[in-house]
C-alpha cells in the first residue's frame, strides 16, 4: 500500500537522503518557528512537525495523548494517523492539515478553503465549457421551495423529506407558510418548464445551475463525502423523445468519468443503478462509481438520471408536437458535487498527507531554496525566483517558498502535506551545475533537471505524475475486485473489503434481502451498479443470492 | 429621452424603412406563429407582437385591459408600457419579456434565466481574474450561521436582524437551536480569521467567495434591485495596518467602477458614504453610486468597506507583530451583486425592450435572413450561416435566426426586445452586392457592410455601441445633476427628480432631519455619497440644510 508501489522510471539519486527521514532531532512541537534559525540541508535537519504551524485541532490531538505524539516522532511527517491503520482519523487530519477544510461550528457544515476551491474551479471550468458546447445554458433558480411544489412528486419527496431544512421565521416574525431549502431542484424548476415549453420548437430545453444545496442528514457527516450543505452543478433537461434523453444521459456520464479519471486521476466504473438505488421519482439512474480500498467501500461519484415522464406528468410539462398533438416531454437530471474532492483525497493521500494530481493542483511545482552556511544565499534565492518565473510563463502553476523562518526540511514536509505534485530544490551544487533537483510527491523519486531543459522536463514530469497516480489507483482498485458466484463467497469477500462483482437476478426484493442479511456496524451491502462493460454471462448462471437465473453482472459492496 | 439622442456617425440608409414601423396590419396577438407563412420583407410586414410567444404574465396583462392592448397597437413592439410613462411596470415587463427573469412563486425570489446568467458570468470572469492578480483567493463558507456568532457585533446585527431568515426544523424535527441563513458573512467568517491569524506572517489574509445570501426584506421587492435571495461576491480581508486596508478599499472600488462603466456602460460616482449610511458595524464605507433619471433615484451600485478594528475586537482577531507584541488586525469587506444587472437594464432599456452593452451580451450579433418570394432562399440562409461563422471564429458572439415560422419583422422585434446590440440582415440585394445590412440596437442606425470587411467593421461597430451607450447614459445622468445651496433649492430639485449636489456640514443629526422633512410616498431623501472628486468648497460655504459651515460637497436624493 506504500507509494513505492508506483514504480518509477526515474532513477532515485542515492547521494542525497531526505533530511526529515534521517533526522534524530526530537520534536519541538510548540516552539515558535521564528525562534529557530534557517537550517541548511545536511547540517540541520529540521523535523519540527508541520502541524505545529497549523490548526488548534491538531494541537489538541497532540496534547491529548502521548501515543499520538509517539507516532509523530516516528514518522516526523506532521500526521498523527496512518492511512492503513486508522483511515477515518487519517482522512479528517489530511483535509484539515492540508488546509482544504476547516471544521465549522455547525455540525455537518465545513469551510472550503482556497486549496479546495482551486480544485473545484478547475473541474468547473472543464465541465462548464463542455456543457456549453452541448448548448446547455446556465441559469439560477431560488434556494427556496414552497411546500406544495416540493411535495408534488410522491416518490421524490419520500426520498428527500426527512432531510429537508425548513425556514419558519424571518427576524422575529413567523412566516405564514414554512419554506423549504432545496435539497435538489427538480420541483423548484419543473413548474417553470411547464410554463416555458409550449411547442416542439421549445425543445430541447437544457439548463444547468451551479449552486449550493442542503440535506440535513444525521448519519456520520464527513468532509466532502457527506455534508449538510454542499456545492454542485445540477443539470435539468427536457426532450421530445426518450432517444434524445438517453443519449444525453450517457454524454454527461462520460464527462463525469473524465472529471474523475482525467482530472482527479481516480478510476471509476460506469454503470446503471438498481431499481432500489435509483433516483427517487426517476426512471433510471446511471452513475460513475469509485472504490476506496482502505475501507472497502464504494462511493457513488456522480449520477446522470433519466427521469422519464414521471415529473412531466406531475408538473404537466407537455408540448404540441409536429402533428399538433399534445405530448409529454422526456426529462433528465444530472449532478456532481464537491464529493468528488473527497474521493480524490481518499484515493491518493498517504501518510505524509494530501497528494494532488497535477491537473487540479493550485500549486503544481514548489521551488525551495536550500542554502548552505557559507553559500551565496542571494544567488540561490534569485535562481528559485527565476525558475518559478520561467515555469509560470510556460503556464505551469509554480511558486517559491522563500520564507526565512522555516528550514528546507520543514518546507518539504509542509508542501508534501499539502500535496504539491513536484518539488524543485535549488542548493549551491545545483546552482554550480545549472540544474534543479526535482522530487516527485507521488513516489518520492528524485531527478536532476538541467536548467536548459527546465520547462519541457517539468511538463513531462507533471504528465507522468498525473498518469502514474491514475495507474496506481487503478491497480489498487482492480486488485480489490472479486468475482463471486455463491453466497458464501460473497460474505467472505465482503469481510475482506472487496469490490464484489456477482451475477444477479436483478430483483428488488433480493437486494433488500442481501441488505438485511449483511447488516453490520459499518452498514449493509448493496448494489453499487451494473457495469455497462458486462463480462459474459454464461447460460445457466445463477444469482449468488437467490439462486434464480442471473440476468446481469452487478457490483456489490458497502458504500459511503 | 429617445434613443435618437445618441447621435450616430453612421449614415442611416433612406432606401429602406423598418417594416414593423411602416406596418398597418393589425395585431394578431394570440394567433400561433406556426400558422402564419414566412413573410418576406416589404411584401408582408409581420407585426405580431413578440410578447405573444412569451410568458403567461404578458398574456395576462394583455388580456387584463384594452388600454394596454392599445399601447401595444400603437408601438407594435411587444411592450405594453413605456419607459417614460410608467417606469415601474416598464421595468417589470422588460426583465420578463427579454427572458432575463421569471417571477417565482415565493415573493421576492426570482429565477435568473440564461440571458441574465451570461451577463453575470462575464462580470464574474473579469472580477475574479482581477482579484486573483491581487493575490485574493476564493473560498466557500457555509450558508448557515449559529445565533451566538451572528449576534456578536452589536451594530452589525442591529442592521441585519429584521431581515434574517431562520431555519428551525429539519424533516419533521425541531432543531435544538434555530440556525440563521447568512445575510452577509462577516460573522460567519471572522471566528476562523481569529483562528488562522497568529503572527504577522499570516497577514494579509485575503479571501473572497461567490455565493447566495438571503435578506428577508418586506419593502417592495424588485427583480435584481431588491430581492430576498441574491448572488454576489463578498471579499473579506485582514491586514496589519490601516494603510494597507485603505489602499485595498480603493483598489476594489476601482474594479467596481470598471464593472459598471467598462462592462455595463453605466456611469457611476465614486465616493464615501455618510456615517448614517455606512455599513453596520464598519469604520467607513465607499461606494459607486448610479442614478436612474426616469425615477430620479440613486442606486448604491457596490460597496467597499473598511471595517476598521471593530470586528477584530469582537472576534479577537489579533496577531503577534514583528516586535513580538499582540496587535489587532484591520479589516475590509466588499461586495457587488446581481443588482448591477438591474441598474444596467434601467439605464439602457427603451420602449422596444432591453438594450445590452456588447461587452456583456450573450449574443452580440444576430444574423437574420430576409428572403423574398422569388429569391434564392437557400443561398440567403447559407450566407447567414457563413456570416455568423466568420464572426464566431473572430471571437464575436454571433448567432443566426433561421426559424422558418417567424417573419423577419417578428425576428427584428424579438431580438430588439432581448437587447442584442447589432442585427445583420441579409436579403437578395445584400447577397447580390456581397454585403450585409447592419442595424444598431442603441440608436437604430443602419449601415451596409461589405462582406470583405465584415469582421473589422462589426468589431468597430460593437466598440462604438459600447462607447455610445456609456456616453448617452452619462449625458443623461449629468443633465440630472443639480447643484443646490439652500433648503428651498433642495426641495425644488428633489421634486424635479434631480441628483442633488449640496454643501453639507457632515452631521448625522442633520441627515436625520433632512430625511424626516422630506419623507413622502416614494421615500425620503438621504445622502448618496460624498464624491471623491470634490468641487472646490469656497470658504464660508454653508450647509444647505443646517446653515452651519459646510465641510464637503455631498450627493443627495431618494434611492433604491
Amino acid at each position: 500500500m506504500s507509494a513505492g508501489l508506483a514504480c518509477s522510471c526515474i532513477t532515485a539519486s542515492l547521494t542525497r537522503t531526505r533530511p526529515y527521514l534521517a533526522s534524530t532531532i526530537s520534536l519541538l512541537p510548540f516552539l515558535s518557528p521564528s525562534l529557530l534559525p534557517p537550517s541548511p540541508r545536511y547540517l540541520f535537519s529540521n523535523t519540527r512537525s508541520y502541524a505545529m504551524a497549523n490548526t488548534d485541532e491538531v494541537k489538541t490531538k497532540l496534547k491529548a495523548g502521548g501515543k499520538k505524539k509517539e507516532v509523530k516522532k516516528e514518522t516526523g511527517l506532521g500526521m498523527s494517523f496512518k492511512k492503513d491503520e486508522n483511515f477515518g482519523e487519517w482522512y479528517s487530519e489530511v483535509v484539515v492539515n492540508a488546509e482544504m477544510i476547516e471544521y465549522y461550528d455547525i455540525s455537518g457544515c465545513y469551510i472550503l478553503r482556497p486549496w479546495t476551491m482551486a480544485i473545484w474551479e478547475v473541474m468547473q471550468e472543464f465541465f462548464d465549457a463542455e456543457i456549453k458546447k452541448m448548448k446547455i445554458k446556465n441559469c439560477y433558480f431560488p434556494l427556496f421551495v414552497s411546500p406544495g411544489v416540493l411535495e408534488k412528486e410522491k416518490d421524490h419527496i419520500e426520498g428527500f423529506a426527512p432531510e429537508v431544512a425548513w425556514v419558519t421565521k424571518s427576524g422575529k416574525s413567523d412566516l405564514e407558510v414554512p419554506i423549504a431549502i432545496r435539497p435538489t431542484s427538480e420541483t423548484v424548476m419543473y413548474p417553470y418548464y411547464s410554463k416555458w415549453i409550449r411547442g416542439h420548437r421549445d425543445l430541447p430545453l437544457r439548463l444547468n445551475q451551479w449552486c449550493n444545496v442542503v440535506r440535513w442528514e444525521f448519519s456520520n457527516p464527513t468532509p466532502f463525502i457527506r455534508s449538510r450543505e454542499f456545492l454542485w452543478q445540477e443539470g435539468h433537461t427536457a426532450f421530445a423523445t426518450q432517444a434524445e434523453a438517453d443519449v444525453e444521459v450517457l454524454e454527461i456520464l462520460e464527462l463525469y468519468r473524465r472529471i474523475y479519471e482525467e482530472f482527479l486521476a481516480v478510476p471509476v466504473i460506469k454503470g446503471k443503478k438498481s431499481e432500489r438505488e435509483k433516483f427517487a421519482g426517476g426512471y433510471y439512474t446511471t452513475s460513475v462509481e469509485a472504490f476506496i480500498p482502505n475501507t472497502g467501500r464504494g462511493v457513488q461519484g456522480a449520477t446522470s438520471h433519466c427521469l422519464g415522464q414521471n415529473f412531466a406528468k406531475m408538473f404537466e410539462i407537455t408540448y404540441e408536437n409536429e402533428k399538433g398533438e399534445k405530448a409529454m416531454v422526456w426529462q433528465n437530471s444530472w449532478a456532481y458535487s464537491t464529493r468528488t474532492i473527497g474521493v480524490m483525497v481518499m484515493t491518493h493521500g498517504d501518510d505524509k498527507g494530501l497528494v494532488l494530481p497535477p491537473k487540479v493542483a493550485a500549486v503544481q511545482v514548489i521551488v525551495i531554496p536550500v542554502p548552505f552556511k557559507d553559500a551565496d544565499t542571494q544567488a540561490i534565492f534569485d535562481a528559485c525566483t527565476s525558475t518559478a518565473k520561467s515555469l509560470s510563463e510556460a503556464g505551469i502553476h509554480a511558486e517559491t517558498d522563500l520564507r526565512d523562518n522555516y528550514s528546507p526540511g520543514w518546507k518539504y514536509s509542509h508542501w508534501e502535506m499539502k500535496g504539491v505534485p513536484l518539488r524543485l530544490e535549488i542548493g549551491p551544487k545545483d546552482l554550480a551545475n545549472s540544474q534543479v533537483r526535482a522530487v516527485r510527491r507521488d513516489n518520492s523519486a528524485k531527478k536532476d533537471i538541467p536548467m536548459a531543459n527546465l520547462v519541457d522536463q517539468v511538463k513531462e514530469l507533471l504528465d507522468t505524475i498525473q498518469q502514474n497516480l491514475f495507474d496506481v489507483a487503478k491497480q489498487k482498485r482492480d486488485a480489490c475486485i472479486q468475482i463471486v458466484r455463491t453466497w458464501d463467497e460473497f460474505v467472505e469477500a465482503l469481510a475482506q473489503k472487496k469490490l464484489i462483482l456477482a451475477p444477479w437476478c436483478d430483483e428488488e426484493e433480493v437486494e433488500e434481502d442481501v441488505k438485511r442479511r449483511t447488516k453490520g456496524e459499518t452498514g449493509a451491502a448493496k448494489t453499487l451498479c451494473s457495469p455497462f462493460d458486462q463480462p459474459e454471462l454464461e447460460e445457466g448462471t445463477l444469482c449468488f443470492a437467490s439462486g434464480k437465473p442471473a440476468k446481469k453482472w452487478t457490483y456489490w459492496g458497502k458504500s459511503y
